[in-house]
């Protein structure tokens, strides 16, 4: 079993992290993924935490989480925190795997997106 | 003439504004394009502004610019900060026009972004 952990910074806002979970919901109604189930983690001032949102998934089954940081360029959180938290949680689990894939910002189809929007 | 100003925050880190600036250059590669232009501005740590880059836009011929603001979710710059700034420089311009796009991640095609990452 396969989860897709979707990793957003978090806001003080709760609105902006509601936003982030009603778009977890939309991704986990894509009929075509390639992954059993998708959730979604914070890395501050919301939860879950990368940790918790981790064990849960490792927990319920899954072999193998593939993180996607949800941020739009390469700060210190994609390069070094993210990567950090989810080793960390590896770590307790040495028989399942984890994927880091490029933060979102890095997809090759956002200039298609960005085109589209004007 | 009308001109897409792409708005990102910045960061401390140039790679990161560098690699804003690369999308930027994507996306007016892009052939069927609706605008005659795409420039980008940052909020903060990096240049130009949304102020310079807008009137620079202004002075050269637009006639319109359309703002995207480049952010995951609806936080303060996006509700407040951006408009707040584009509209500053439009009174300077009366006889021009601005448009502000919704953030980037209010996007309908970002959730199939996501699902096409996995």
């Amino acid at each position: 079993m396969k989860t897709l952990l979707i990793v957003a910074h978090g806001s003080r806002r709760e609105s902006s992290n509601e936003e982030v979970r009603e778009l977890t919901a939309r991704v986990s109604d894509n009929a075509s993924l390639a992954v059993d189930e998708v959730v979604v983690a914070f890395l501050e001032f919301a939860s879950p935490s990368i940790s918790t949102a981790m064990n849960n998934c490792l927990a319920k089954g899954a072999d193998e989480v593939v993180v996607l940081p949800y941020f739009l360029s390469a700060g210190n959180h994609v390069v070094e925190d993210i990567p950090r938290a989810a080793n960390a949680v590896l770590e307790q689990w040495p028989e399942k795997g984890v994927t880091i894939l490029p933060h979102i910002g890095a997809n090759v189809a956002m200039a298609q997106l960005i085109s589209g929007s004007c």
